[in-house]
């Protein structure tokens, strides 16, 4: 093999492909990246459960593939001049990068063994902007599930039906619902897709209007979008039946300015950050008013907050993390918190429209 | 005590004061912060090696004393509002503190056992600009010794002179110096100044052309300055005679521009660090031209730069690190490296005056 290609393309290409590279891995291989020259570059990175491709223009003198090590590689490219990258393969793999008047000489591995993305039929496709699946992400991510035991949670479960598509992540003690509306209507169908691979997937896509389509295969999702293609495993299982448990009346209504409650909640979060036990703040409603406190072996912190209020007073206890990430969620000046009783979960949800849905149970206090 | 004062008044004291408070000591009272509310009100922070006391403007209602743990403090008051800080010590040290609609309770600790700063008498005092002593300090800090074996070592020797001083740190393998003029004429002493003092004085004076005081007594030295002082404990023996070990002449000089080969060092860094041995870097120098080279288990690296070379070749070798901290202190464009033999110093000094002197153990290879 032996290529060459501007050193920011090049750097783009393995910042991209490296978030599906195993920093540890029990393979060697799997520790590296895939270089494979024909018509242009292809850079592979995978982890069995999720492989991203990417392709890359680049002036190929000589066909062939090598696998580098992904983070000497990575930082290698990153810390050469701003020029053209020149990458040749030598004999039992040894891979001569130049650039400028640098050289480096680092041992590559027999490209053989890298494993194969996963094949998917483009049959069944979605097609959605790139900024709408990744607020989609951003919004329930925060709420995927990390217990090994209830695998299927640490996943989000992608429903479609019509024109309707909805992301939504429960871990047992929360929920995160997130709505969109697509150009074109659907097959009713839903699939549960690893927390990891939309985390990365969120950090690759951009805030802007370009399309991006999903085929599904009944194991498999393969996102395509610009020059990458992702393939993730999905998670196989039932998603829990979560319709039923997101409340459909409320006793009280409050609509809170959402950045001075996520202030007010941070400075709670600073006496019960410095305790040993895990304290709930208390949230305590008013007429018109929002009162936050927090007692731990610390100290005690007080704050209250105006807030339009529709309905009777309530006092109920949260762990304060689950609102902090809820409400950082939303993503909006105001919200809705709606609540029954200080047992039954609070609800947060825009002023207009249903685009989002946060449900957080309480804590005994 | 019950004061009020303005929150960023506030926090700024405290970010100068919580230098000198360790975050961990065996006396709950030394992971706090003294205030002392009389005319004004005093922030004091010591770990009895080093004291920082602060004098902020506040509006004092009553007299008094409480010290509050450093950390706690420093966040509440961080993740205030930009408003009026309310502070007021109840029964017990339990202490108040109200800003906007927030009120925090927190238990505070009797000062009667807050150690006092040691005095210095004000007989032998040196006046010098803060940017003058900041930029000597960053020029020689990185060469302070670490060794508990060689306590003297860990700090940096303070020289007077007439008009000149020196700063000067030596660790057994580099050495760094930095001349300075001052205004007035001073009798001839020297003080060895700890490490950490100078670290953390550096981060509190700021570039500007202000005057600081050093007030130098037998054991401490004071530093006055704009509404602070800084009470630090000397290390006490004889600084090592390092004058005989920078060599007085060379038989290689090369003119180097300084930013290329820190980034062609910091390249091959890569190749050290990711191996489990300590490789050194191999400086060759031929006509006109710096060859830098690193072979490990990883690979090969190499890099060429141009440079004007007076006198007859050379190959030797470096640990990259104390290269490449030596390099980055100079903070200037271009510098003079001279060498002598692959085993003697290698001496980096400005291209024109004398105001700083590196030197470097070389390492076989």
């Amino acid at each position: 093999m032996k290529i060459s290609c501007d050193k920011n393309v090049l750097l783009e290409g393995i910042n991209i492909v490296q978030k599906a590279v195993s920093p540890k891995s029990t393979m060697p291989i799997l520790e590296g990246i895939l270089l494979e020259a024909s018509d242009n570059l292809k850079l592979v990175g995978s982890d069995l459960d999720l492989g991203i491709e990417c392709y890359l223009s680049a002036f190929v003198e000589e066909e062939g593939a090598v696998v580098l090590n992904a983070r000497i590689f990575g930082e290698i490219v990153r810390r050469l001049p701003d020029d053209v990258v020149y990458i040749e393969v030598l004999e039992n793999y040894n891979t001569n990068i130049k650039c400028g008047n640098t050289e480096f000489n680092i041992m590559g591995i027999n490209p053989i063994e890298f494993p194969e993305l996963p094949k998917v039929q483009k049959e069944n496709t979605i097609i959605i902007t790139q900024d709408k699946l990744r607020s989609m992400i951003r919004q329930t991510i925060f709420a995927v599930g990390t217990k090994e035991s209830k695998i299927i949670l640490t996943g989000s479960c992608l429903e479609l039906d019509g024109n309707e598509i909805n992301m939504v992540s429960v871990d047992g003690y929360r929920l995160a619902l997130r709505k969109e509306i697509l150009d074109s209507v659907y097959e009713k169908q839903s699939i549960v897709i690893p927390g990891k691979t939309l985390n990365e997937l969120a950090k690759i896509i951009k805030e802007e209007e370009k399309k991006i389509s999903l085929h599904i295969s009944p194991k498999h999702v393969l996102f395509e979008f610009d020059e990458c293609r992702i393939v993730s495993r999905l998670l196989e299982g039932e998603f829990l039946n979560y319709k039923h448990i997101i409340p459909k009346e409320y006793q009280l209504r409050v609509k809170v300015k959402v950045k001075p409650m996520i202030e007010a909640i941070e400075r709670c979060a600073l006496i019960i950050l410095s305790d040993t036990q895990k304290h709930p703040i208390i949230i305590s409603i008013g007429t018109d008013v929002i009162n936050i406190s927090c007692r731990t072996q610390t100290g005690t912190v007080y704050d209250s907050l105006d807030a339009e209020t529709y309905g009777s007073d309530l006092q109920i206890g949260f762990n304060y993390k689950y609102l902090l990430e809820a409400l950082k969620a939303c993503e909006c000046e105001e919200v809705y918190m709606e609540f029954n009783t200080s047992l039954s979960p609070c609800v947060i949800k825009p002023i207009e429209g249903d685009s989002f849905t946060h449900l957080i149970l309480p804590v005994r206090f």
